[in-house]
């Protein structure tokens, strides 16, 4: 096998996933993971720092989408929409994963240190956004407040897709939930 | 020293902050804080697990407080006026304790794991919240996205209200915080 791999990084995300929904997280080693992807230790740790990253490697790839969509947004647009847009937004890039998905939830659920990693990243993914609606001369606290809310929803709309069938797709339970919150907050 | 030490949690409490702050929490052994507080280390561990539950002993009692008044708020409050009515109540709890919140907050603001056990709380808020809600036949995605939307609130009014001199009072910062929030997810 040569130096470069077609799309080493999906397989071996796809091999990872497979053995921690087969064996347990705990109990999967690298060695393992890049036996099942057929690569080699040294390509694993060429694409993830270690197992954990495999569940993780997506989440600059989030940030990079929300903040840039934030920031691309209308000078008219009011915070909260511009927030809406960008998750709505990232929706495309879950087609297609809504079974990766689906596994990597799973995974997280059963493990405490996962699940606070998985906190760790919604958290900075609020602070982003927040930073980016500052930059765009949204005072505080409307501007914590607005990215606080848009990745309330977007948790709440994950889960209701990972728990469904695929369909609705992500963009549209994320625009349901926007309207949910909505409704919630003015009180109905 | 008899067994009963008359606010021996108290003193734990107030001589672990000092510690955390004048030596780094790392660095800080509970010899040192029982030593500081007066008493023993036994005495320590009959109020709390470890050094790090110091920081995190009033969770329990925060719970309390809020899902109790969110049970108790009449039939006809909406949700989010349940949730609020809730979060705005705990102000009280933390009256005359500005300055051990400021030092509390100092302490894990430098410390990524106590950050993370603060993240994993306020998900647990959430979380006990959005039961609450449930169970008084609140659906979803309501429930959840009202839950989410009152501990966002209070953990940003909690970080104005210890960046400042604690007047205005936990309280009004929660009131107005709400406010923004409905004015934000307005569009406004």
């Amino acid at each position: 096998m040569g130096r470069w791999e077609p799309n080493a990084r999906g397989r071996l995300e796809q091999a990872a996933l497979e053995l921690y929904v087969e064996r347990g997280y705990e109990q999967t080693t690298v060695a393992e993971i890049a036996k099942r992807a057929g690569l080699t230790e040294r390509t694993f740790f060429r694409h993830y720092a270690d197992k954990r990253e495999v569940l993780f490697g997506g989440s600059d790839t989030l940030r990079d989408h929300l903040v840039n969509a934030v920031a691309a947004a209308p000078d008219s647009a009011a915070p909260i929409d511009a927030i809406a847009g960008a998750v709505e937004g990232v929706g495309v890039l879950f087609d297609e994963r809504h079974e990766r998905a689906r596994q990597r939830q799973a995974v997280i659920a059963l493990n405490a240190e996962l699940r606070e990693r998985e906190l760790i990243k919604l958290a900075s993914l609020s602070a982003a956004l927040a930073d980016t609606l500052r930059r765009r001369g949204v005072p505080d606290p409307a501007a914590s407040l607005a990215a606080e809310a848009g990745i309330a929803v977007f948790k709440i709309a994950f889960e209701r897709w990972i728990s469904g069938p695929g369909e609705p797709g992500l963009s549209q339970l994320v625009r349901e939930s926007f309207d949910a919150l909505k409704a919630v907050t003015a009180g109905t």
